[in-house]
């Protein structure tokens, strides 16, 4: 039994791999939901559909986010209605948002909600939203704070992020099958997906009791960061922000205590001993997933890398 | 002044010809708001949204319902995670549910809803939801109460209607700015417009104080019955099923003790003389409309008779 942490694109086709080479009840993928917020009325989850997307081969590889085929009639007749319309809800998209918004409504758990969609969109492995109970990112920036999808799609990362805070973490617990599920006999590790290490991974280990359960287990980490740049979304401009050194050092680092290994790209081959000195085992292999090919094979590489960490302890 | 009661399609089409005729301050169109509904947790307003569309020049008049140039991606993607999808919501449709269905939940009132609405969409004449509370038809059919959607989208009419209850009625009040005009002294008149009689107009009508409100105006109706059939809907069935002539004769008697006058269609005209019996000036002429231009000569002459009314009381 394997758990992987994601948060939403990146996460994704890494999960893709990791769904191709085990079998459902070898794998559970745990999802970010700090970024689920509320537009229209409706409940958006963009992290977790990411990864339904992308598991049921329904993401929008060309545009790297969302849905293939989409359509935005029902945006496009917000906008004609004079109506401030920042975030681009597609129409097929829209299917998914009404349908969770109203079996939340009915009384579903968001697990419950998740585990309706795996189902109906033919995913055999399961989906985990991280918690039952809200919790929602804010970007401290300048004295001020900004919800996390204001910062991220209208404001598009701009201010800069001195800090986060996760609103109602103190009484969100973790999702109750993944916590059993870490405790088993059966758990044979973790991996942290090449997610933003602030707003996506951070919001799943800062749920109560997970950094104990990790730090009985194996957990590699697939660096989101290659050659200094992130592969998509603000991590590297975070990173400079909050005076972190962008690299897959920086990133070992704010996985501190927990991690046992880590794979880095090709190009970031010289800062392996450095990570070895950290007390981590490395691979360096082609971290960056441009097909359904290169996730598998990186889900491989990431899979001996937790094996040989289980070995080692 | 001119008030226009209207249920959905058949009254929206002459709405659109007294609007053409009337300035704003001129006509005022009460909806039928007894068909609403929720579905998918969106607030469906079938008969503001048919009026709506019909004034903004966006209905569909080939399909006779929805928008024009509707597209259906939403629902296709509901149908395709298996849910049972009877109700069908268009792209563009959905546009208005959601903002509608939001804009409630903010704690604006149904005439404040329609107001954004009809704003937004270019609508110069005041459309008013009958009243701020919900108002729910059931279908009396065989011992069963249906919900009035589920009788006349799922179901397709097909069970017997021997009556029709109104759900809330009791504790409903009139939209308050319409009932404002019904006493003012600026009122000429009411048009009841070729709607269904027991299930567009009766909620109407049967909203308190309403009726007496109606007896101090005159009154005319656009029978909704040509030749013994209904241009459109269940009126014609729930005619028979109910014991009513299936004529203008048995519309007029829905409306007994409150009209005076009525038009009817040239296929009809043998029945002028019945009517005039029963106290009413009679309008014999083409009331079928297929066009804008059929709605603005039966809006004309709709208005002639309304004149003719008033002149004689």
């Amino acid at each position: 039994m394997i758990h992987a942490l994601s948060g939403g694109v990146g996460g994704a086709k890494l999960a893709v791999g990791l769904a191709a080479l085990l079998s459902p009840p070898e794998l559970t993928v745990v999802v970010n939901t700090a970024d689920d917020f509320d537009y229209l009325g409706l409940h958006i989850m963009p992290d977790l559909d990411s990864v339904l997307y992308a598991l049921a081969g329904l993401n929008d590889t060309e545009r790297g986010w969302g849905r293939a085929g989409e359509s935005w009639v029902c945006k496009d007749t917000v906008t004609s209605l004079g109506v401030d319309n920042w975030f681009a809800l597609g129409d097929k998209d829209l299917a998914i948002h009404i349908l969770r918004t109203e079996w939340l409504r009915q009384g579903l758990s968001a697990s419950q909600v998740a585990a309706e969609l795996t189902g109906r969109l033919g995913i055999a492995h399961a989906v985990l939203p991280m918690s039952d109970e809200p919790v929602s990112t804010v970007v401290l920036s300048e004295g001020q704070r900004i919800a996390f999808q204001e910062y991220f799609v209208r404001l598009q990362c701009r201010p800069r992020a001195d800090g986060f805070e996760f609103a109602g973490m103190e009484t969100a617990k973790p999702q109750a099958h993944w916590m059993a599920e870490m405790t088993s006999a059966d758990m044979q590790g973790v991996v942290i997906c090449p997610s933003n290490p602030y707003v996506s991974v951070e919001p799943i280990l800062a749920l109560p009791g997970v950094k104990d359960a990790l730090k009985r287990q194996p957990v590699v980490a697939v660096s989101p960061i290659i050659g200094g740049r992130a592969i998509k979304g603000p991590a590297a401009k975070m990173m400079a922000e909050l005076g972190h050194e962008i690299s897959p050092l920086g990133v070992a680092r704010c996985y501190q205590g927990l991690l046992d290994g880590m794979v880095i790209d090709i190009e970031d081959a010289a800062l392996a001993p450095q990570l070895r000195d950290l007390g981590l085992q490395v691979t360096v292999t082609q971290t960056l997933m441009k097909s359904r090919k290169d996730s598998v094979q990186l889900a491989r590489e990431t899979l001996d890398l937790l094996a040989r960490c289980r070995g080692a302890s």
